[in-house]
Protein backbone atom coordinates (compact mmCIF):
# COMPACT_ATOMS: atom_id res chain seq x y z
CA UNK A 1 0.00 0.00 0.00
CA UNK A 2 1.17 3.50 -0.96
CA UNK A 3 1.55 6.15 1.73
CA UNK A 4 -0.83 9.24 0.93
CA UNK A 5 -0.59 11.57 3.05
CA UNK A 6 -3.28 14.79 3.37
CA UNK A 7 -2.52 17.80 4.94
CA UNK A 8 -5.65 19.94 6.15
CA UNK A 9 -4.59 23.37 6.71
CA UNK A 10 -7.85 25.42 8.11
CA UNK A 11 -8.64 28.25 10.18
CA UNK A 12 -9.71 27.90 13.39
CA UNK A 13 -12.23 30.23 15.19
CA UNK A 14 -13.58 30.43 18.86
CA UNK A 15 -16.43 27.80 18.45
CA UNK A 16 -15.26 24.29 19.14
CA UNK A 17 -17.70 22.08 17.47
CA UNK A 18 -17.51 24.51 14.22
CA UNK A 19 -13.54 23.46 14.34
CA UNK A 20 -14.66 19.87 14.35
CA UNK A 21 -16.96 19.95 11.72
CA UNK A 22 -14.47 21.87 9.49
CA UNK A 23 -11.58 19.79 10.22
CA UNK A 24 -14.39 16.39 9.43
CA UNK A 25 -15.50 18.32 5.88
CA UNK A 26 -11.41 18.70 5.01
CA UNK A 27 -10.49 15.66 6.23
CA UNK A 28 -13.37 13.98 3.92
CA UNK A 29 -12.23 16.11 1.03
CA UNK A 30 -8.58 14.91 1.54
CA UNK A 31 -10.24 10.92 1.55
CA UNK A 32 -11.78 12.02 -1.71
CA UNK A 33 -8.41 12.09 -3.33
CA UNK A 34 -7.21 9.30 -2.33
CA UNK A 35 -5.37 10.05 1.35
CA UNK A 36 -4.31 7.57 3.64
CA UNK A 37 -2.71 9.31 6.18
CA UNK A 38 -4.43 12.54 7.17
CA UNK A 39 -3.07 15.37 9.68
CA UNK A 40 -4.42 18.20 11.29
CA UNK A 41 -2.45 21.23 12.44
CA UNK A 42 -1.34 22.44 15.90
CA UNK A 43 -4.23 23.64 18.28
CA UNK A 44 -6.89 22.81 15.41
CA UNK A 45 -9.78 22.73 17.74
CA UNK A 46 -9.18 26.23 19.61
CA UNK A 47 -7.88 29.65 18.77
CA UNK A 48 -3.88 29.57 19.20
CA UNK A 49 -3.70 32.01 22.64
CA UNK A 50 -2.00 30.79 25.80
CA UNK A 51 -5.12 32.23 27.64
CA UNK A 52 -7.64 30.74 25.73
CA UNK A 53 -5.75 26.74 25.98
CA UNK A 54 -7.37 25.71 29.55
CA UNK A 55 -10.93 26.66 28.48
CA UNK A 56 -10.51 23.76 25.57
CA UNK A 57 -8.83 21.56 27.38
CA UNK A 58 -10.22 18.07 26.95
CA UNK A 59 -9.46 15.13 29.26
CA UNK A 60 -7.83 12.16 27.26
CA UNK A 61 -11.04 10.09 25.49
CA UNK A 62 -13.09 13.63 25.27
CA UNK A 63 -14.97 15.39 22.69
CA UNK A 64 -12.19 15.45 20.36
CA UNK A 65 -10.46 12.48 21.21
CA UNK A 66 -13.60 10.40 20.06
CA UNK A 67 -14.36 12.69 17.24
CA UNK A 68 -10.99 11.86 15.49
CA UNK A 69 -11.18 7.99 16.86
CA UNK A 70 -14.65 7.65 15.07
CA UNK A 71 -13.51 10.21 12.05
CA UNK A 72 -9.95 7.66 11.44
CA UNK A 73 -12.26 4.67 12.01
CA UNK A 74 -15.28 5.25 9.54
CA UNK A 75 -12.80 6.34 6.77
CA UNK A 76 -10.74 4.10 7.34
CA UNK A 77 -7.30 5.80 7.25
CA UNK A 78 -4.48 7.13 9.71
CA UNK A 79 -5.22 9.99 11.20
CA UNK A 80 -2.75 12.04 13.41
CA UNK A 81 -4.61 15.04 15.31
CA UNK A 82 -2.87 18.04 14.82
CA UNK A 83 -3.11 18.81 18.47
CA UNK A 84 -5.17 19.66 20.94
CA UNK A 85 -5.17 21.18 24.96
CA UNK A 86 -5.13 17.98 27.22
CA UNK A 87 -6.02 18.69 30.76
CA UNK A 88 -5.17 15.82 33.30
CA UNK A 89 -5.25 16.45 37.50
CA UNK A 90 -4.54 19.88 37.60
CA UNK A 91 -2.13 20.39 34.42
CA UNK A 92 -2.63 21.64 30.91
CA UNK A 93 -0.39 20.08 27.85
CA UNK A 94 -0.19 20.89 23.87
CA UNK A 95 -1.12 16.91 23.02
CA UNK A 96 -1.01 15.23 19.58
CA UNK A 97 -3.30 12.18 19.35
CA UNK A 98 -2.36 9.66 16.67
CA UNK A 99 -5.52 7.18 15.50
CA UNK A 100 -5.00 3.86 13.04
CA UNK A 101 -7.27 2.84 10.49
CA UNK A 102 -9.40 1.46 12.81
CA UNK A 103 -9.69 3.81 15.21
CA UNK A 104 -7.76 3.03 17.97
CA UNK A 105 -5.09 5.50 19.62
CA UNK A 106 -1.39 3.67 19.03
CA UNK A 107 0.81 7.35 19.92
CA UNK A 108 -0.13 10.46 22.00
CA UNK A 109 2.91 13.21 22.13
CA UNK A 110 2.84 16.06 24.41
CA UNK A 111 4.87 18.84 23.56
CA UNK A 112 7.90 18.61 25.23
CA UNK A 113 9.77 21.86 24.95
CA UNK A 114 7.22 24.90 25.49
CA UNK A 115 7.29 28.08 23.32
CA UNK A 116 8.51 31.34 25.31
CA UNK A 117 9.99 34.25 23.27
CA UNK A 118 10.34 37.46 23.32
CA UNK A 119 11.97 38.76 19.99
CA UNK A 120 12.64 42.37 19.91
CA UNK A 121 10.11 44.19 17.29
CA UNK A 122 8.82 41.29 16.50
CA UNK A 123 6.87 38.37 18.36
CA UNK A 124 6.34 37.73 21.78
CA UNK A 125 4.76 34.52 23.08
CA UNK A 126 4.48 32.47 26.48
CA UNK A 127 3.13 29.40 26.27
CA UNK A 128 4.77 28.09 29.89
CA UNK A 129 2.62 30.73 31.21
CA UNK A 130 -0.54 27.88 31.13
CA UNK A 131 0.87 24.75 29.89
CA UNK A 132 2.94 21.71 31.07
CA UNK A 133 5.65 19.91 29.13
CA UNK A 134 6.06 16.22 28.09
CA UNK A 135 8.21 14.16 28.87
CA UNK A 136 7.82 11.08 26.03
CA UNK A 137 8.98 9.97 22.92
CA UNK A 138 5.74 9.59 20.37
CA UNK A 139 6.62 6.86 17.79
CA UNK A 140 4.26 4.96 15.91
CA UNK A 141 4.15 1.71 13.88
CA UNK A 142 2.31 2.11 10.55
CA UNK A 143 2.43 -0.47 7.48
CA UNK A 144 4.45 2.11 6.15
CA UNK A 145 6.66 2.53 8.27
CA UNK A 146 7.85 3.73 11.62
CA UNK A 147 7.04 7.45 12.49
CA UNK A 148 6.95 9.94 15.25
CA UNK A 149 5.35 12.93 16.40
CA UNK A 150 6.87 16.19 17.63
CA UNK A 151 5.25 19.47 17.81
CA UNK A 152 6.36 23.12 16.57
CA UNK A 153 8.90 24.66 19.05
CA UNK A 154 10.02 20.64 19.67
CA UNK A 155 11.29 21.05 15.95
CA UNK A 156 14.15 23.98 16.87
CA UNK A 157 15.63 21.01 18.97
CA UNK A 158 18.06 18.97 16.78
CA UNK A 159 18.61 16.27 19.82
CA UNK A 160 14.92 15.38 19.28
CA UNK A 161 14.73 14.71 15.87
CA UNK A 162 17.58 12.57 16.02
CA UNK A 163 16.92 10.57 19.30
CA UNK A 164 13.76 9.15 16.72
CA UNK A 165 15.86 8.55 13.68
CA UNK A 166 17.84 6.81 16.37
CA UNK A 167 15.20 4.69 16.91
CA UNK A 168 14.23 3.91 13.49
CA UNK A 169 11.98 6.26 12.42
CA UNK A 170 11.84 7.60 8.71
CA UNK A 171 9.21 10.05 9.19
CA UNK A 172 8.27 13.21 11.17
CA UNK A 173 5.01 14.96 11.51
CA UNK A 174 5.02 17.90 13.08
CA UNK A 175 1.63 19.90 13.94
CA UNK A 176 3.35 23.39 14.66
CA UNK A 177 2.19 26.89 13.99
CA UNK A 178 5.34 29.02 13.24
CA UNK A 179 4.56 33.00 13.17
CA UNK A 180 4.78 36.08 10.96
CA UNK A 181 8.39 36.76 12.77
CA UNK A 182 9.77 33.19 12.90
CA UNK A 183 8.41 32.14 9.72
CA UNK A 184 9.44 33.74 6.61
CA UNK A 185 13.09 33.32 8.88
CA UNK A 186 12.74 29.91 9.76
CA UNK A 187 10.14 27.24 8.75
CA UNK A 188 11.27 26.15 5.95
CA UNK A 189 15.05 25.84 6.86
CA UNK A 190 14.71 24.29 10.33
CA UNK A 191 12.21 21.36 7.88
CA UNK A 192 14.82 20.86 5.34
CA UNK A 193 17.86 20.89 7.94
CA UNK A 194 15.76 17.88 10.23
CA UNK A 195 15.37 15.95 6.82
CA UNK A 196 18.94 16.35 5.45
CA UNK A 197 20.57 15.48 8.76
CA UNK A 198 18.64 12.52 9.12
CA UNK A 199 17.63 11.84 5.98
CA UNK A 200 14.04 11.57 6.94
CA UNK A 201 11.19 13.04 5.36
CA UNK A 202 9.38 15.83 7.53
CA UNK A 203 6.20 16.55 7.38
CA UNK A 204 5.21 20.68 8.49
CA UNK A 205 0.95 21.02 9.17
CA UNK A 206 0.30 24.46 9.95
CA UNK A 207 -2.95 26.07 10.48
CA UNK A 208 -3.92 28.97 8.00
CA UNK A 209 -3.54 32.32 8.37
CA UNK A 210 -5.70 34.06 10.53
CA UNK A 211 -5.02 38.28 10.43
CA UNK A 212 -8.33 38.44 12.98
CA UNK A 213 -6.18 36.40 16.01
CA UNK A 214 -3.72 37.60 18.29
CA UNK A 215 -0.99 34.83 17.39
CA UNK A 216 -0.99 35.27 13.20
CA UNK A 217 0.26 31.48 11.92
CA UNK A 218 2.52 31.38 8.99
CA UNK A 219 0.31 29.15 7.49
CA UNK A 220 3.09 27.03 4.53
CA UNK A 221 2.27 23.32 5.61
CA UNK A 222 5.02 21.41 3.72
CA UNK A 223 6.56 18.06 2.84
CA UNK A 224 10.65 17.41 2.76
CA UNK A 225 11.81 15.28 0.95
CA UNK A 226 15.10 13.16 2.75
CA UNK A 227 17.60 15.35 0.55
CA UNK A 228 15.79 18.11 2.20
CA UNK A 229 14.01 19.48 -1.58
CA UNK A 230 10.18 20.85 -0.10
CA UNK A 231 8.36 18.84 -2.52
CA UNK A 232 4.82 19.66 -1.70
CA UNK A 233 4.14 23.07 -0.35
CA UNK A 234 0.51 25.06 0.46
CA UNK A 235 0.39 28.79 0.83
CA UNK A 236 -1.54 31.04 3.92
CA UNK A 237 -4.72 30.15 3.02
CA UNK A 238 -7.33 27.62 3.70
CA UNK A 239 -6.42 24.51 1.46
CA UNK A 240 -5.41 20.92 1.42
CA UNK A 241 -2.89 19.13 0.19
CA UNK A 242 -2.89 14.87 -0.98
CA UNK A 243 0.44 13.58 -2.37
CA UNK A 244 1.96 10.12 -2.38
CA UNK A 245 5.41 9.66 -0.31
CA UNK A 246 7.77 6.91 -1.30
CA UNK A 247 9.62 6.17 2.11
CA UNK A 248 11.92 3.75 0.43
CA UNK A 249 13.79 7.26 -0.71
CA UNK A 250 14.87 7.22 3.19
CA UNK A 251 17.03 4.08 2.76
CA UNK A 252 18.35 5.04 -0.85
CA UNK A 253 19.66 8.59 0.37
CA UNK A 254 21.27 6.96 3.24
CA UNK A 255 23.63 4.95 0.91
CA UNK A 256 23.98 7.30 -1.61
CA UNK A 257 25.72 9.84 1.67
CA UNK A 258 25.61 7.88 4.58
CA UNK A 259 25.77 10.16 7.57
CA UNK A 260 24.41 7.93 9.97
CA UNK A 261 27.11 5.53 9.64
CA UNK A 262 29.72 7.95 9.65
CA UNK A 263 28.72 9.61 13.14
CA UNK A 264 31.71 9.12 15.33
CA UNK A 265 29.94 6.83 18.04
CA UNK A 266 33.53 6.67 20.24
CA UNK A 267 33.74 10.65 19.85
CA UNK A 268 30.32 11.93 21.28
CA UNK A 269 26.84 9.81 21.68
CA UNK A 270 23.50 11.94 22.43
CA UNK A 271 21.93 9.56 25.03
CA UNK A 272 17.70 9.50 25.90
CA UNK A 273 17.46 9.53 29.45
CA UNK A 274 14.01 7.35 30.15
CA UNK B 1 38.69 46.09 18.91
CA UNK B 2 36.24 44.79 16.24
CA UNK B 3 36.54 41.54 14.44
CA UNK B 4 36.98 42.32 10.62
CA UNK B 5 37.26 38.83 8.35
CA UNK B 6 38.24 38.06 5.22
CA UNK B 7 37.80 35.17 3.52
CA UNK B 8 40.06 33.89 0.83
CA UNK B 9 38.65 32.03 -2.36
CA UNK B 10 41.61 31.01 -3.85
CA UNK B 11 42.01 28.87 -6.99
CA UNK B 12 44.56 25.82 -6.59
CA UNK B 13 46.86 25.02 -9.05
CA UNK B 14 49.13 21.89 -9.27
CA UNK B 15 52.53 23.76 -7.84
CA UNK B 16 52.54 24.18 -3.81
CA UNK B 17 54.65 26.95 -4.11
CA UNK B 18 52.78 29.16 -6.77
CA UNK B 19 49.79 28.12 -4.16
CA UNK B 20 51.80 29.77 -1.37
CA UNK B 21 52.47 32.72 -2.96
CA UNK B 22 48.57 33.59 -4.51
CA UNK B 23 47.56 32.81 -0.71
CA UNK B 24 49.75 35.63 0.49
CA UNK B 25 48.65 38.21 -2.44
CA UNK B 26 45.07 37.62 -1.54
CA UNK B 27 45.79 37.74 2.32
CA UNK B 28 47.94 40.89 1.69
CA UNK B 29 44.63 42.65 -0.27
CA UNK B 30 42.40 41.87 2.32
CA UNK B 31 44.59 42.82 5.32
CA UNK B 32 44.94 45.98 3.34
CA UNK B 33 41.49 46.22 2.93
CA UNK B 34 41.63 46.19 7.11
CA UNK B 35 40.59 42.79 8.24
CA UNK B 36 42.19 41.33 11.24
CA UNK B 37 40.97 37.78 11.37
CA UNK B 38 41.99 35.97 8.07
CA UNK B 39 40.45 32.43 6.81
CA UNK B 40 41.75 30.42 3.93
CA UNK B 41 39.84 27.56 2.21
CA UNK B 42 40.34 23.41 2.99
CA UNK B 43 42.86 22.19 1.28
CA UNK B 44 44.70 25.38 0.13
CA UNK B 45 48.18 24.46 -0.84
CA UNK B 46 47.64 21.50 -3.28
CA UNK B 47 44.53 20.00 -5.72
CA UNK B 48 41.61 18.68 -3.73
CA UNK B 49 42.32 15.30 -5.36
CA UNK B 50 42.57 11.78 -2.60
CA UNK B 51 45.25 10.34 -4.49
CA UNK B 52 47.26 14.23 -4.60
CA UNK B 53 47.37 14.20 -0.72
CA UNK B 54 50.09 12.26 0.44
CA UNK B 55 52.61 13.97 -2.14
CA UNK B 56 51.61 17.24 -0.82
CA UNK B 57 51.23 15.95 2.67
CA UNK B 58 53.90 18.08 5.42
CA UNK B 59 54.98 17.19 8.89
CA UNK B 60 53.84 20.28 11.67
CA UNK B 61 56.08 22.77 11.44
CA UNK B 62 57.03 22.19 7.92
CA UNK B 63 57.47 24.43 5.00
CA UNK B 64 52.90 25.68 4.81
CA UNK B 65 53.16 25.75 8.55
CA UNK B 66 55.81 28.19 8.36
CA UNK B 67 54.46 30.19 5.57
CA UNK B 68 51.18 30.77 7.95
CA UNK B 69 53.17 31.52 10.93
CA UNK B 70 55.43 34.17 9.68
CA UNK B 71 52.16 35.64 7.40
CA UNK B 72 50.01 36.26 10.73
CA UNK B 73 53.31 37.67 12.58
CA UNK B 74 54.31 39.76 9.69
CA UNK B 75 50.88 40.92 9.06
CA UNK B 76 49.75 41.35 13.11
CA UNK B 77 46.21 38.81 11.96
CA UNK B 78 44.73 35.71 13.30
CA UNK B 79 44.97 33.11 10.50
CA UNK B 80 42.81 29.99 10.28
CA UNK B 81 45.29 28.12 7.59
CA UNK B 82 42.47 26.35 5.66
CA UNK B 83 43.40 23.33 5.56
CA UNK B 84 46.81 20.84 4.08
CA UNK B 85 47.49 17.56 4.37
CA UNK B 86 49.35 16.88 7.24
CA UNK B 87 51.58 13.64 7.63
CA UNK B 88 52.43 11.97 11.00
CA UNK B 89 53.87 8.43 11.25
CA UNK B 90 52.39 6.54 8.30
CA UNK B 91 49.37 8.44 8.22
CA UNK B 92 48.13 11.79 6.41
CA UNK B 93 45.53 13.98 7.96
CA UNK B 94 43.03 16.97 6.61
CA UNK B 95 44.23 19.91 9.18
CA UNK B 96 43.57 22.86 9.70
CA UNK B 97 46.32 25.21 12.03
CA UNK B 98 45.29 28.33 13.57
CA UNK B 99 47.61 31.09 14.60
CA UNK B 100 47.47 34.07 16.26
CA UNK B 101 49.27 37.83 15.63
CA UNK B 102 52.43 36.50 17.01
CA UNK B 103 52.38 34.10 14.43
CA UNK B 104 51.63 31.50 17.44
CA UNK B 105 49.87 28.27 16.71
CA UNK B 106 46.30 28.07 19.11
CA UNK B 107 44.75 25.57 17.56
CA UNK B 108 44.94 22.51 15.38
CA UNK B 109 41.76 20.53 14.11
CA UNK B 110 42.02 17.43 12.19
CA UNK B 111 39.02 16.78 10.14
CA UNK B 112 36.95 14.07 12.67
CA UNK B 113 34.54 13.05 9.52
CA UNK B 114 36.11 11.98 6.47
CA UNK B 115 34.01 12.59 2.98
CA UNK B 116 32.89 9.45 1.45
CA UNK B 117 29.81 9.71 -0.57
CA UNK B 118 28.11 7.74 -4.02
CA UNK B 119 25.08 9.75 -5.16
CA UNK B 120 23.49 8.20 -7.61
CA UNK B 121 24.62 10.28 -11.03
CA UNK B 122 26.14 12.95 -9.57
CA UNK B 123 29.78 13.30 -6.97
CA UNK B 124 31.62 9.73 -5.91
CA UNK B 125 34.83 10.77 -3.51
CA UNK B 126 36.19 8.41 -0.88
CA UNK B 127 38.69 10.47 1.82
CA UNK B 128 39.45 7.26 3.80
CA UNK B 129 41.47 5.94 0.53
CA UNK B 130 44.38 8.31 2.05
CA UNK B 131 43.50 9.96 4.90
CA UNK B 132 43.18 9.08 8.82
CA UNK B 133 40.43 11.28 10.97
CA UNK B 134 40.99 13.59 13.88
CA UNK B 135 39.60 12.73 17.19
CA UNK B 136 39.85 16.06 18.66
CA UNK B 137 37.61 19.13 18.78
CA UNK B 138 39.81 22.44 18.27
CA UNK B 139 38.76 25.40 20.27
CA UNK B 140 40.30 28.34 20.45
CA UNK B 141 39.96 31.64 22.46
CA UNK B 142 40.90 35.23 20.59
CA UNK B 143 40.35 38.63 22.06
CA UNK B 144 36.83 38.49 19.81
CA UNK B 145 35.50 35.82 21.89
CA UNK B 146 35.83 31.84 21.66
CA UNK B 147 35.73 30.21 18.12
CA UNK B 148 36.23 26.47 16.75
CA UNK B 149 36.79 25.09 13.57
CA UNK B 150 36.11 22.04 12.11
CA UNK B 151 36.21 20.90 8.47
CA UNK B 152 33.99 20.65 5.29
CA UNK B 153 31.98 17.33 5.68
CA UNK B 154 32.68 17.52 9.57
CA UNK B 155 29.87 20.13 9.40
CA UNK B 156 27.56 17.35 8.26
CA UNK B 157 27.17 16.20 11.79
CA UNK B 158 24.87 18.54 14.13
CA UNK B 159 26.44 16.73 17.08
CA UNK B 160 29.79 18.37 16.69
CA UNK B 161 28.77 22.21 16.15
CA UNK B 162 26.45 21.20 19.29
CA UNK B 163 29.25 20.14 21.35
CA UNK B 164 31.33 23.59 20.69
CA UNK B 165 28.89 25.57 21.70
CA UNK B 166 28.48 23.64 24.51
CA UNK B 167 31.55 24.56 25.68
CA UNK B 168 31.05 28.13 24.83
CA UNK B 169 32.06 28.23 21.06
CA UNK B 170 30.27 31.79 19.62
CA UNK B 171 31.83 31.41 15.98
CA UNK B 172 32.57 28.49 14.06
CA UNK B 173 34.94 28.46 11.33
CA UNK B 174 34.53 25.98 8.28
CA UNK B 175 37.22 25.99 5.85
CA UNK B 176 35.09 23.71 3.16
CA UNK B 177 35.16 21.98 -0.07
CA UNK B 178 31.84 21.24 -1.49
CA UNK B 179 30.99 20.23 -4.91
CA UNK B 180 28.47 20.38 -8.04
CA UNK B 181 26.44 18.23 -6.44
CA UNK B 182 26.42 18.78 -2.53
CA UNK B 183 26.82 22.67 -3.06
CA UNK B 184 23.63 23.78 -4.53
CA UNK B 185 21.66 21.34 -2.20
CA UNK B 186 23.00 21.41 0.94
CA UNK B 187 25.90 24.36 1.16
CA UNK B 188 23.31 27.10 2.78
CA UNK B 189 21.27 24.92 3.94
CA UNK B 190 23.61 23.11 6.22
CA UNK B 191 25.61 26.55 7.51
CA UNK B 192 22.11 28.07 8.13
CA UNK B 193 20.91 25.39 9.92
CA UNK B 194 23.95 25.23 12.55
CA UNK B 195 23.56 28.83 12.94
CA UNK B 196 20.10 28.86 13.77
CA UNK B 197 20.14 25.90 16.10
CA UNK B 198 23.33 26.96 17.77
CA UNK B 199 22.83 30.81 17.67
CA UNK B 200 26.37 31.12 16.49
CA UNK B 201 28.72 32.51 13.60
CA UNK B 202 29.12 29.79 10.83
CA UNK B 203 31.85 31.16 8.70
CA UNK B 204 31.92 28.92 5.30
CA UNK B 205 35.48 29.55 2.92
CA UNK B 206 35.77 27.43 0.08
CA UNK B 207 38.20 27.54 -2.73
CA UNK B 208 36.59 29.02 -5.83
CA UNK B 209 35.64 26.59 -8.99
CA UNK B 210 38.13 25.10 -10.89
CA UNK B 211 36.57 23.54 -14.10
CA UNK B 212 39.88 22.02 -15.00
CA UNK B 213 40.08 19.92 -11.72
CA UNK B 214 38.71 16.39 -11.49
CA UNK B 215 36.83 17.77 -7.90
CA UNK B 216 34.89 20.43 -8.93
CA UNK B 217 34.70 22.79 -6.01
CA UNK B 218 31.54 24.80 -5.47
CA UNK B 219 32.98 28.17 -4.38
CA UNK B 220 29.97 30.34 -2.59
CA UNK B 221 32.00 31.45 0.91
CA UNK B 222 29.21 33.05 2.65
CA UNK B 223 28.71 33.91 6.49
CA UNK B 224 25.71 33.12 8.43
CA UNK B 225 24.94 35.47 11.84
CA UNK B 226 23.10 33.49 14.55
CA UNK B 227 19.55 34.24 13.25
CA UNK B 228 20.72 32.25 9.97
CA UNK B 229 20.18 35.09 7.54
CA UNK B 230 23.53 34.95 5.46
CA UNK B 231 24.71 38.59 5.80
CA UNK B 232 28.05 38.05 2.97
CA UNK B 233 27.99 35.72 0.21
CA UNK B 234 31.11 35.23 -2.47
CA UNK B 235 30.31 34.18 -6.26
CA UNK B 236 32.02 30.92 -8.00
CA UNK B 237 35.28 33.08 -8.51
CA UNK B 238 38.32 33.81 -7.67
CA UNK B 239 37.91 36.96 -4.57
CA UNK B 240 38.02 37.65 -1.17
CA UNK B 241 35.41 38.90 0.95
CA UNK B 242 36.28 41.58 4.22
CA UNK B 243 33.41 42.02 6.72
CA UNK B 244 33.16 43.03 9.76
CA UNK B 245 31.50 40.56 12.57
CA UNK B 246 29.43 42.10 15.94
CA UNK B 247 29.63 38.88 17.71
CA UNK B 248 27.68 40.37 20.38
CA UNK B 249 24.99 39.21 18.18
CA UNK B 250 24.95 36.01 19.38
CA UNK B 251 23.87 37.07 23.42
CA UNK B 252 20.94 39.27 22.02
CA UNK B 253 19.93 36.71 19.75
CA UNK B 254 19.76 33.67 22.56
CA UNK B 255 17.92 35.65 24.71
CA UNK B 256 14.92 36.26 22.15
CA UNK B 257 14.58 33.04 21.61
CA UNK B 258 16.62 30.87 24.15
CA UNK B 259 16.49 27.96 22.96
CA UNK B 260 19.75 26.13 24.50
CA UNK B 261 18.51 27.65 27.95
CA UNK B 262 15.26 25.62 26.81
CA UNK B 263 17.22 22.40 26.19
CA UNK B 264 15.38 19.26 27.59
CA UNK B 265 18.56 18.33 29.76
CA UNK B 266 16.73 15.94 32.07
CA UNK B 267 15.21 13.96 28.98
CA UNK B 268 18.67 14.10 26.85
CA UNK B 269 22.52 14.65 26.90
CA UNK B 270 24.66 15.03 24.26
CA UNK B 271 28.09 13.97 25.89
CA UNK B 272 31.56 13.92 24.93
CA UNK B 273 33.85 11.12 26.02
CA UNK B 274 37.11 12.41 25.52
Amino acid sequence: MELKIGLIQMKTVDSKEENLMKAEKMIKEAVGKGANFIVLPEMFNCPYETSNFIHYAEEERGRTWGFLAKIAKENNIYLVGGSIPEIEGDKTYNTSYVFNNTGAQIAKHRKIHLFDIDVVGGQKFKESDTLTSGNDLAIFVTPFGKMAVIICYDLRFPELSRLLVQKGVKLIIVPASFNMTTGPLHWELLFRARAVDNQVYMIGAAGARNYDSSYIGYGNSLIVDPFGKITDKLTEREEILVTEIDIAQVEAIRNQIPVLKHLRHDLYELIYKK
